[in-house]
């Protein structure tokens, strides 16, 4: 099943050197979730060739302008092309208004409902329950209130061996039992799921950190999960700068992304300082080996044990 | 003295096939001056090199947000590059709040002062007064109040001839009368400024119209200006949509240019049903064969008699 990320940004504060600001595209299973909407995130989704059509969910993690001045634009484009689904925007307090105020004085009638969920709490929280996918936004620690999301696939049936079905002549019934996990009772004896199954893969996890500074709080809600993105903002000799703006360098990104045993570590938020990024890459994998450099366009697939490939964009 | 008009967006209503929403940069004498400012204006900035830091001066023709959505993330990225000096934004009724409410909610702060004026007149009305250059607003007739503005070079001093400053071994004070247009006294005589000097270049003007259904009532304002940009959303079998929506078509635009005397028409705010604009502009010339199509990042020249030179990005 897919389970991937699209950077749409991964810079800091404004676009520099053809990087837009904050906004990534989460694929789990062809349901297209958003998180953070910079400026310019429907330019990228054009040009990366995001189906927009399939986004029902997104999730602001804060309300500096780099994580959200790409969001009036998005809605208004939705109702230029007639949508008519709802749209459920998660965000902290004070996103409704900005998003009201902005449509109400622009003129801006949209044909589908927009439904917001303002965040207060400073725990973690579930804000979208599926059948395959759980979202959880919890706090980190920035300059505002900001939370981070952690998308967790949710536990899969059992597979029924094949050879099974057919040995057995086994019932619809009986197969579904199987699936999850139930024992069968095939002629008077009870035959045990764990000897007629073959494991469900292992469930991914996603989580997305940023903006932040160093906070080893937020290992509760993250320990474990495949993949981290945590920003980067600067490197590790800027380490004051980031203490002072409530940001992360590459080294306290690849302790948290080590502390939480994660499969993978995806870099971002870079300021613009940083033309090339060759030397951050180096630097953060001299902390944790299995860094990705993520970048506008790229694709992330995440597998049972990390990022299984990278997928780069057809144009950059 | 430069005097010239740089697109940034040509695109109506959202970003497509590469073309921006409504903005441009008026460069005259190298002070520049922005109109209009749609979703990824300062993105626009940078890839075809304006010097943004030269900018004091906004102008918003009216507050849909494929016009205005850029200004919050233009405005907070001048905060983060430590602008000092303030910046003056002129548009209708609503822009103060628009930019106050959203800045609040973003919790950016500013270094520099925006200066906000807002227009609520239903007649021209002179919005920038320098020795070189007036701008005027002046109503178009849109969806809601929108406003065009009007760039007119002031009258220059005329050019003294030097074989008479040689001949007559002319003082600094004579100069400056027979500059302004002053006779001045040689040995009792009266010599006429006009024998003495070479007329000034001719004054020229800039007009930018968008959105605007077709109005010949903005004839008043522009009427003689060298070069026009006024918007062609719709080509000429759409006129119903164009009245529809209040836009206007190629022959609209090209009659409005022809009725003004105009020298050159620039073309502009597309929909995004055209991707290829070549029978677009093929027709517009039909009607009004002194047309050049607005494009984003080309710059136009503007000299006594239209367009001068066209000067295409180094990369688009």
């Amino acid at each position: 099943m897919k389970f991937s990320v699209t950077i749409l940004g991964s810079n800091s504060a404004f676009p520099a050197f053809g990087r837009f600001p904050s906004a990534q595209v989460i694929n789990f299973n062809e349901s297209l979730f958003l998180v953070d909407c910079g400026e310019g995130t429907q330019i990228q989704m054009s040009r990366y060739k995001i189906r927009r059509s399939r986004i029902d969910h997104i999730f602001i993690s804060h309300l500096h302008g780099d994580h959200v001045y790409g969001l009036p634009g998005l809605l208004t484009s939705y109702a230029q092309l007639s949508r008519r689904e709802p749209l459920r925007i998660t965000g902290p307090k004070g996103i409704r208004e900005l998003i009201d105020t902005t449509l109400k004085l622009s003129h801006a009638r949209t044909g589908f409902d927009i439904l917001f969920t303002e965040l207060s709490a400073d725990h973690g929280e579930t804000v979208l329950r599926t059948p395959g996918l759980h979202v959880t936004a919890f706090p980190l620690n920035h300059r505002i209130t900001t939370y981070g999301y952690l998308f967790e696939e949710q536990p899969r049936p059992l597979n029924v061996r094949k050879e099974c079905i057919d040995m057995y002549q086994l019932t619809t019934e009986q197969i579904l039992d199987l699936k999850s996990g139930k024992d069968i009772i095939l002629n008077g004896n009870t035959i045990p799921a764990l000897e007629m199954t073959l494991p469900a893969e292992p469930e991914r996890a996603y989580a997305y950190c940023s903006d932040t500074a160093y906070s080893d709080k937020i290992l509760e809600y993250i320990r474990g999960v495949q993949v981290i993105y945590h920003e980067t903002t600067f490197m590790d000799d800027l380490g004051e700068l980031a203490a002072f703006s409530k940001h992360s360098t590459t080294r306290q990104a690849a302790r948290i992304a080590e502390l939480a045993k994660a499969g993978a570590l995806i870099t971002g938020h870079y300021s613009s300082r940083y033309r090339d990024l060759g030397p951050l890459l180096d630097e953060t994998r001299t902390f944790f080996p299995a860094t990705y450099l993520g970048l506008d366009g790229r694709t992330y697939h995440i597998g049972p044990e990390g990022i299984t490939h990278v997928e780069a964009p057809d144009r950059n």
